[in-house]
């Protein structure tokens, strides 16, 4: 417990954080006991709030802040951040990177590829009908795995997948390098990226230019028989789109751990349905321990003039 | 397809290979043009055969190759060569240990150590229930998988676990190294490699020490809230022992990808249990490209007058 002694003494507003939030406060009491942490429904002087970190927030919220430095997000995702009008343009808002989350996050996708991958829901099927049928599958270099998305998350997905053996494309918005990973990017490679993608993980941040993109346009592009897996924001998929191509055998199979509409309402087709497999947006955590030392860093960085790292863009939409 | 040039011009029995033998003949067409292949239903002249890559073996069939100079494993346990009686005892008989077989292996264990490290059946049961139940879980790091077995394949899957994370115990007959794993050995140190393996993966040979290993006495010595990863043999498993345990809750759950009987019959308890995951012998397949070449590998060494590698041993019965 190092972060102790370098801990800053501002004042942090906890908000939205619900169940976690316990956890969250006994973790700043021991990794920053310096700093000063309110409760959302505690905020007796609005004025005296440095930063803010947050979850699912109350939507004017911030506004009320007039002293606030920056926000921190608890997730890797800022879209409900960025589409609330209350928050000024010029407050930084910071998306969270910190290896827990990104580690959790590598973790889950890797599980879900494998899955995929050894096509699970054809030994569940024989399972329930107490059949014995042994199947072929590839090497893992056989296997072709699309990452949408490679940002912090992305990219290290996308390493992970390669080190491991399988062969790995990258499509993002604007051109990146990474060794052993086939990279596209832009509108223009879309198209090459999707042929030959057999599981499809997005990881993309949901922006304008990709909400709705896993559709049916994007589907048919896609070998038959792909598999997606979307630990990205719910609002990138078309979800009746996705129900159509499982329909006609174009996908095999989909793993969504986000959903339009969170929690996912018990009359919703996706929870009966026997080739899409459900996570309750749990796929990667943000570690209290780790987040908390990076929200140290970079609080230290503004105190210090420094520009804080990993900020959310107007401009770019994430 | 360099192993052409070195393919020695013997003369080799496929047996028991049944739905995979067209497969095979077809890559030692490729692979070994040289090498004659004699089909088990075709032995007419049984003094001429050299060598022989067995499957699921014809008690007696061996007997009657007066010639042979060794058995060759198509898989990597020999409990059932080593148990047979007609087979002479100076024949060697060679253990696969082929690159695919240990990296299908790898890929197995590793993707069902993520399955019971989310403890996907809760996420599964959720799903059923139509509950949106989102679940912690711990960092690999303080997850603790415990590995019986550290030959070829049991070495290959505790390194891989303990690189991609995962704390990692090794129990073997003999004292073994292996760096990042925490190895134990013998059935005095059995207990203590037990008590912290949260997840217990078997890839022990099957030997008369440890037939039916897999009981009641070791379950209650693992952690409360265990799983159970069989991938050796199910004559490992007593099957009523697990079914207890499960049933008690002291264990979580079980991947069983072997099984006393095999096909696993329609009327066997397993199928229908929601906790326990069902593989039909297929965790890991031997390739026949890379199996082929070290096939060829092992009998230029045993023409050249060198003692085979992989032997089985009777004194240590496996």
């Amino acid at each position: 417990m190092t972060a102790k002694r370098d801990a800053p003494r501002a004042c942090l507003l906890l908000a939205g954080m619900k169940e976690r939030e316990t956890e969250w406060l006994h973790a700043f009491s021991i990794q920053a006991p310096d700093m000063r942490i309110i409760h959302e429904d505690e905020i007796d002087a609005p004025e005296n709030i440095d930063y803010c970190l947050i979850w699912r927030q109350r939507p004017g919220l911030l506004a009320r802040l007039v002293r606030l430095k920056a926000v921190f997000s608890l997730g890797a995702g800022v879209d409900a951040l960025l589409s609330d009008p209350s928050i000024p343009e010029w407050l930084p808002i910071i998306r969270m990177a910190e290896p827990g989350l990104t580690e959790g996050m590598v973790e889950y996708i890797l599980w879900q590829t494998l899955f995929h991958h050894r096509r699970i829901w054809e030994l569940i099927e024989a399972q329930r009908r107490k059949e014995w049928r042994p199947h072929n599958y590839p090497a893992p270099w056989d296997r072709r795995v699309g990452v949408m998305g490679l940002g912090v998350l992305g990219k290290a997905v996308a390493l992970k997948l390669a080190a491991f053996g399988f062969s790995v494309s990258g499509w993002s918005r604007s051109a990146k390098e990474i060794p052993g990973v086939l990279c596209y990017n832009g509108r223009t490679e879309l198209a090459s990226f999707l042929e030959t993608a057999e599981i499809l993980i997005c990881l993309l941040p949901l922006t304008v230019e990709t909400r709705g993109i896993l559709g049916a346009r994007l589907f048919a592009q896609l070998p038959p028989g792909a598999s997606l897996v979307n630990a990205a924001r719910g609002a990138h998929l078309v979800e009746e789109d996705l129900l159509e191509a499982l329909r006609v055998s174009h996908l095999s199979a989909a793993t969504l751990d986000v959903f339009n509409e969170e929690p996912l309402p018990p009359t919703h087709p996706f929870w009966k349905h026997p080739r899409i497999f459900i996570t309750p947006h749990n796929a990667s955590i943000t570690d209290p321990e780790t987040a908390i030392a990076e929200i140290c860093r970079q609080i230290a960085r503004l105190e210090g003039g420094l520009a804080p790292e990993h900020t959310a863009s107007r401009a770019r939409d994430y």
